[in-house]
């Protein structure tokens, strides 16, 4: 309940992390040896060598397990292109995730964690995280574009981050337009533009 | 399978579309008497007047159902703003769909539809045509701000609407932040300059 430790009742230590780190990485293991369509909670418990009771009682349904796994492993292996201007950064970040977004796993999860409205649930907990530490990593771009002098003025960096890849996600999710490299190309360039735009001393 | 005659096996005419129409309409009678939770595929065949099966048949679940009510009727009504000003309109586009999505039934069935990756379920194609739709009618901003001289050459309407939208979207179904209208304000604000900075005839 004090604001200095975060989630104490998250934190149980000892048997319950080890529990939940073993089957996520018998997650990445069933997934890469059967697939999404064959994954089922039990060959996981197995694989990890827990109970498929405590499996079913954290997890419920194989999307929220994959979608915690791959969550969890996406936290430690956000890229964070340095290509040397904003512009052809945030193009390079676009383009990451539409390369990402061709694994039909990470579509599916990415699928799993839209449907989910309840704010409370470990998965959006975990995507919560997830989105955290993403913007976290993928700051340090718009950190370097500043300290190269490229913005005359601090801006929001999760508002250039967000105009990056949310029309990427729109897309995919809701429109089912195309997505491709040039689509990224395009609103970095426009994001960067504006970017430069507004943070201009004396603005238009 | 002639290209001028599109998806002739969708139009059948005369009693299926009446049928559909029935349906859908009491789709929105139901929600609004009962709401979402006690919604029923039931409750809505018998106040539409047509045998559960049929209902069943076509939409199989209730989010399906709510899912292509709300695409149908929206497709019908998007608003387009016209306060004089690209940035404003982008600006009052935002805020628009941010008070739409305080409507728990709307948000949920975004969410319904953000999970279906079947392109050629029902719901994907009803999902499909209200975006096209929508793109067209917005598209009137964009078209009202080349004709004032606010931007310098073509820009792709597609871009700046997807760019407004796509990030509230994001926010809403991923990452969780907060969606207010000072978010949709900036990102108007960001979309504007930098349609503007790349329209420009002979640009940086």
């Amino acid at each position: 309940m004090t604001p200095k430790t975060q989630s104490p009742r998250k934190r149980p230590g000892g048997r319950s992390a080890r529990v939940r780190a073993a089957v996520l990485e018998a997650t990445f293991a069933e997934l890469a040896d059967v697939g999404y369509g064959q994954l089922s909670l039990e060959r996981v418990a197995e694989r990890a060598g827990v109970h498929k009771t405590t499996v079913y009682r954290r997890w419920q349904n194989k999307d929220s397990l994959i979608l915690e796994a791959m969550l969890d492993r996406a936290g430690e292996t956000v890229p964070t292109p340095d290509t040397g201007s904003l512009r052809s950064d945030l193009a390079q970040l676009g383009k990451d995730l539409i390369a990402n977004l061709r694994d039909p796993a990470i579509e599916a999860t990415a699928r799993t964690g839209a449907s989910i409205a309840d704010r409370d649930s470990p998965v959006a907990q975990a995507s919560r995280r997830f989105w955290h530490t993403w913007h976290e990593l993928a700051g340090e771009l718009i950190d370097r574009a500043t300290a190269r002098g490229e913005l005359a003025a601090p801006v929001d960096p999760h508002l250039l981050l967000d105009a990056t890849i949310g029309p990427i996600w729109f897309r995919l999710l809701l429109s089912d337009e195309p997505i491709d490299d040039d689509f990224a190309e395009r609103l970095a360039e426009l994001v960067a533009a504006g970017a430069n735009a507004t943070s201009a001393p004396e603005g238009s």
